[in-house]
């Protein structure tokens, strides 16, 4: 197994970091390895927000949860979804591109783009030593992040990332087999052998945080799926997104 | 530089590859390597299908382009937003997950957690010396992609992943300018400053097509965007992601 996989496979989420900002020189090879990602037609359709202000960042941790981590990293990056740029463009083109960057298309070219930077954005900061953390949770309130960020119509945060050194360490969480989630050729929709392999991956997740609570818990993943979905959750993303001028038409 | 930075930041697209099949256990490390990707909420909303069979091959290469490295190179997944295993959860344990499978905010989870997995896919077989290629193209018909693979509702495949090792090389594309794409604290809308970004870009594309074709071509970036978000490209989406059950409230 090379270096790169290994990195790859150990992992987990971070989500306490040592009181050490990153260099200027590991944010710019962070960002350059977000950019070397493939992209859609060259499309390019992502903005990166780093925050720095820490007033900003407080306000960050506070909606997103509050977690702690959102403050204190050795930095925060918000990747966003961007076709400002290209309706600009247009303007300067004379060219008619709102059907095509109002459409659901292009609003799922943008969050891949923007989903595949990061990607490559997190294994670098990774490969050096660094933990990262997702950050759905910006996802709670996405117009007061778009105002704290100062962003334009045809832009939407999608997630954050906060990165940095670790403070202690957490463990790789197991995931779903692989004959769940990987199949050749066809889709396996039998019912009988689909939860056969959620059944053994339940007994897996019990005992996983069956050991690291000394028995506190002991959820299967089916029951925290069902519980989570049962939560009607950022319904409010529809309108949003629309009114941002993504997913049209 | 380490290794794993490097083989980010040396990515280009292949679209020639070998005639060698990827080994069993290649398969399984890609395919793992995806799986060890951050995922929201734990929610692992996605499914990768590897298409083998070689009349399938040719069927999406044709409705992809045609491609021909669609059909020949050392394998070919195609990645999948996947609730449908998650409506079965629903199901099991009687929740009513359905207004939350239905909404746009699962819709972004699920894309984005498979084009995070997508991306760690293409950086482990990068790593081992393979080539990739994202293929958005089988979005042109994304109901026989369907049908071609069995997918049942609440299952749709986003893009496809040639891989295998290259045959001959090919060119490291630039990227926007970083002050472009990476800013600090606020979104910097100010027209002039985004202009002059793109101008630079613009001569750096224009030299890059300029070298590569003895002279014959030398478009901007730019015009480049403009001409294709002119196209009213795969304008079906909205209602076909609606029809299999996303982005509905």
């Amino acid at each position: 197994m090379n270096e790169t996989i290994e990195t790859i496979l150990k992992h987990r989420s971070i989500r306490q970091f040592k009181n050490e900002p990153l260099t200027e020189e590991q944010i710019r090879t962070i960002v350059s390895s977000a950019q070397a990602a493939s992209t859609s037609s060259y499309i390019q359709a992502y903005t990166i927000i780093g925050v720095k202000d820490p007033v900003k960042k407080k306000k960050l941790a506070e909606l997103a949860g509050p977690q702690s981590y959102v403050e204190e990293n050795g930095h925060f990056f918000v990747f966003c979804a961007d076709l400002y740029r290209h309706e600009k463009i247009g303007e300067w083109e004379k060219a008619d591109v709102i059907p095509s960057l109002e459409s659901t298309e292009k609003f799922m070219v943008a969050m891949i783009d923007a989903s595949l930077a990061a990607q490559n954005a997190s294994i670098a900061a990774e490969s050096m030593g660094m933990g990262i953390c997702y950050i759905g949770g910006i996802r709670n309130d996405l117009e007061t992040v778009s105002e704290l960020l100062g962003l334009p119509d045809r832009v939407i945060p999608l997630f954050g990332l906060a990165v940095g050194f670790p403070e202690g360490n957490s463990d790789v969480k197991p995931r779903l087999p692989m004959e769940s989630i990987y199949h050749e050729d066809s889709y396996q929709s039998d019912e009988k052998s689909m939860k056969e392999g959620l059944d053994r991956y339940d007994e897996t997740i019990s005992a996983y945080y069956h050991a690291r609570t000394a028995g506190k818990r002991s959820d299967r993943w089916t029951e925290q799926m069902a519980k989570m979905l049962s939560g009607k959750k950022r319904m409010y993303m529809k309108e949003f997104v629309e009114k941002k001028g993504f997913n049209k038409r």
